[in-house]
């Protein structure tokens, strides 16, 4: 099973909460044990799994990613003025990978999937791959 | 294959050395190719892979990420006063996956799988979850 | 199917792209619908996956890198002088995961696999493992 989800991020850094996509996929799969990949196929754009009940969170985590990458820095090469943008991308991942069990995706209470938007606002895909295990 | 370990951390930060519990579970999977996930269903821990032989290289990565995101900051907005580990956490990742060869993790000779505690002291869960290949 | 990549660095640090042997063991593989996993069994060295076009985006990554954690800091206590290489380590990761879909890496337009040295220069081994979905 592999699906692709489109995503559209408003601003230039954004977390967009992208779980009940994700669930919708592994249901459809009817997979009962087996794992979930979520795969970002772009460079300046990241997936990651958080908090999702506070949105401060992610707003905390996208503004010590600023600090340490500021997206204007004269150090930078890449002339296209992104820099920052492929760097946070670097540090958060590209792909994610969740344990199905009992035909559920395994997230803690607390976790939510998120696609981060590091040079918005664009369209964007998403991945999505279920496999089933041998059992 | 899917299996819970249950971690217990003694400080707020600490990486603690689940390789052998990991390696059962490959163990008593009876996976002779495929790969293995470690996965952590908490929003402020993780799982990476590093040296285990010399403990201060754990402590030195605890030492930049703590530079990296202090404790207490003013510019967090998160108000349960773990912003800090929500970061670390996105930094570190979530998940792990090694390949299983020849019955045995592929685990480099001085690589260890740990758990990666941001928030503790706490009781925390580890999924692991073995696949076989198709072959 | 499982095999082994040699990588030889020439520098400290230098990101090497290995897209075409990554994808010439999925070509081998002959697997349609499945997932590759890129596993790297060193602590000193990582993968990941970013812009190949314009090489400035890898020297950017590794400069911010630096600054994070530079290669001399009175507060590191590995003895061995790259506590440095273990951090750089730490925060790109050690695996990357990429679907396969009509027998094709899903990679992105823009998207190239890297092998990271931080601690060369070496010969360091890469692993690659191809996994087929049952379907």
């Amino acid at each position: 099973m592999f699906e692709e989800i489109e995503v559209s991020s408003k601003s230039r850094e954004e977390f967009i909460d992208i779980t009940r996509s994700v669930e919708n996929v592994v249901k459809k799969s009817a997979v009962h044990e087996g794992f979930c990949i979520v795969y970002v196929p772009h460079t300046t754009a990241g997936v990651t799994v958080n908090e999702n009940a506070d949105p401060s969170v992610c707003r905390d985590i996208l503004g010590m990613l600023s600090r340490l990458a500021p997206r204007d820095d004269p150090q930078y090469r890449h002339s296209e003025g992104n820099s920052d943008s492929h760097i946070k991308s670097a540090l958060i991942g590209f792909s994610h990978m969740i344990p199905i069990h009992d035909s559920r995706l395994t997230l803690g209470t607390w976790q939510g999937v998120f696609f981060c938007e590091f040079d918005g606002p664009r369209r964007r895909s998403v991945f999505v791959s279920v496999i089933s295990a041998k059992m």
